[in-house]
This record gives structure tokens, C-alpha cells and sequence, in this order.
């Protein structure tokens, strides 16, 4: 694992990290990709990447170009008292969607795994195996219909609301939103729910 | 108003009652067409459009080839226990989604608001006009974000189930997800929620 001889400036080699990271998550998926594997297809140190990004998470985040950092999310939920997370949630949300250059990325992303099936494939796995296992599962109990509910939910408003773009739920006052979605997604996370039994894993 | 000297067959003056209301929809919008406009510009009576199609919102679903009459489930949450109907709605709807024939209609009509503006608005005033307010408007009190929050959870449901087909969402018995879904959505239905003060109708 020793650093090769190459020099690069910074930007270079954040750059030739993100490019190994989208080449191995896109060819071996997520859990068969490794920040060392990483490492070496880029030509760097192990500890360059997590100096870079921080985890194997994080990089995914950003070779997806996903504009806000999963582990941020988590740790900001996980500060918020266990019966107001739901809240919480419904807030850092309409937050992330409320800032334009966020709502682009977003849209970006979208926009590539519907007319792609490699993009839709990494999307597919970055909210399966990362928002959903190492973001929401962290936070509720090992029920996997949990964090699936809240996407469900989260997802379709963001489709009508900024999508869409449906009266009046496009313009609504996000305090409005917080006071209908809060109780929903509060259930979701830490109410009685049913496990999928005789579903797949 | 009467009649055209046409002679038609059955299938022919169907076809063209909703190739004249596809253009009329698509041109004019829901509110400013009319069965008379449609009946004229087809060269057909009135009556034989509502004889065909039943009302206006069954014209429209018709023409959007939307393969459920919205009407109908209308009536069958009509005929629900209002405190059950929360239930109902959520059996209705993965009833729907789980026949191939239904769910490959469905993906037909995203596919193409995905690609052609004018398609994605004709469905978006077909779910804003008529699935939010002639269907599910008779069925709540006057706040209109009802329908739309239902509407939120269902859409996101159906993408991450149907279309992501996310695990184990995807493979989870249909019971499980009504014991999830149905008390969201009849809360949605008949619970406590704020009025979206302060947005554009």
C-alpha cells in the first residue's frame, strides 16, 4: 500500500479518487467496493481517501454527486430527541430541496437514472444500502420497511412539490408541511409497524 | 348541436371522441373543455360522448389511456366506512399497481411525462384536477393539501415498490403494507391537519 510516485495537485487527486470510487461502485456495487480498493485504483494512499471524504459512505455520496453528506444527516437526527426526529427530519428534507443548487443536483441525478440504467443502478444502491442502512438504520429498529416507509413518503412529496410542482403543495409554507408530515414519518421511524415477513431481503 | 351526416361504426366514433378530447385536454386544459366542445369537434351529440364515457373526468381518463375510471374508485371509497376508507384507499390502489396490464399503462404515462411537457401537463392536470378534486375532494372537508399528501405517499410507494422496486418493499405482502400505509393515510383523510395558509390555490 505504499504511495505511488505520482504528484498531483489536490484537485487532481480528489478528482482521480472520484473517478475509481464511480468506476468500482458502478462495476462491483457498494458492499464489494473497498476504500482500499479505491486507494489503488487511484494511485493514492487508503488514508488519503478518508482524509478526502471520510468513509466509504461519504465518497459514494460524492462520486454520486449527491449535494449533502449522509453521515451529516445521521448525526444531525441522532443530536434531535428520539420522539422529535421525525420533525427533524421533515425540516433538514424541505431544507435540502429549499436550497436551488441542492434541487439541481437532486433533479441531475434523477434525470440520469431515468434515461440511464447504469446511473439508475448506483442510485438504486445509494439509497438502499447507504441513506437506508447506514443513515436510517442506525436510527430505528431493525425493521428494513422503516427507512422504505420514509422514502416512500419523502420521496413523493418531493416528486408533487418540486417535480410536478402541484398547487397548493408547491407553495405551501414549510411549517405547514412539518405540522402534517412530522407525525407520519415519526410513525414510520418509532411506531408500531408490521415486519415484511415473506418479503426478500 | 345536431348530429353530422357521419356514419361511423362503434369503434370508429369512440376513437374519434377521444382523439377530440385529447386535443381539446391537451390545447385548453380540463376547466375550459367541455363535452359539447369535444362532442362538436368530433361531429358526434353530446350524448353519445356521456353514452361512451359517463362524464367529463371518465373522458379525460380515457383520452390520458389512465387505466382506472376514476369514478369508480370514487365510489367505492364512497360505499367504505369513513373511518375505514384510509384502509381502503391503500388495498385499492396496490390492487391496481398489481395487475401487469394496469402497471404497465402506468409506467406507459410516466415514460412519456418524462419525456414531453405537453404530456407531463395534461397528467398533471389530470391528477390535480380530477384525482385530487373530483375524486378525492368529495370524499374530505375543503383543505386541499389532503389530497395531495395522499397522494404523495401513494406516488412514492408505487416508485420505490413498482419502478425502483427497492427490497423488501418490492417483494412485501400487500397486508403488511396496508397495516403500514392505512392509518397515514386515513389521518391524512380525516385527522388533524394544518390549512396551507399562506400558498397560491
Amino acid at each position: 500500500m505504499a504511495r505511488t510516485g505520482r504528484r498531483r495537485g489536490d484537485g487532481g487527486t480528489r478528482a482521480a479518487i472520484l473517478e475509481a470510487a464511480r468506476a468500482s461502485f458502478a462495476r462491483a456495487g457498494y458492499d464489494a467496493t473497498s476504500v482500499r480498493g479505491i486507494a489503488r485504483d487511484a494511485g493514492v494512499d487508503p488514508a488519503l481517501v478518508l482524509h478526502y471524504f471520510g468513509s466509504k459512505a461519504q465518497v459514494f455520496a460524492a462520486a454520486l454527486q449527491f449535494p449533502v453528506d449522509p453521515l451529516s444527516i445521521a448525526g444531525r437526527l441522532a443530536a434531535a430527541d428520539p420522539e422529535r426526529r421525525g420533525e427533524a427530519l421533515v425540516r433538514l428534507f424541505l431544507g435540502v430541496w429549499a436550497e436551488p443548487g441542492n434541487r439541481r443536483a437532486i433533479e441531475a441525478l434523477l434525470r440520469s437514472a431515468v434515461s440511464n440504467e447504469q446511473a439508475a443502478a448506483m442510485l438504486r444502491e445509494f439509497l438502499g444500502r447507504v441513506m437506508a442502512v447506514e443513515v436510517a438504520g442506525r436510527l430505528v429498529d431493525g425493521n428494513p420497511l422503516r427507512p422504505l416507509l420514509i422514502g416512500a413518503q419523502l420521496a413523493g412529496l418531493a416528486m408533487l412539490r418540486y417535480v410536478v410542482r402541484v398547487e397548493p403543495l408547491a407553495s405551501c409554507p414549510d411549517e405547514v408541511l412539518v405540522a402534517a408530515l412530522a407525525p407520519t414519518i415519526q410513525r414510520y421511524m418509532t411506531g408500531d409497524l408490521p415486519a415484511p415477513e415473506g418479503a426478500r431481503p
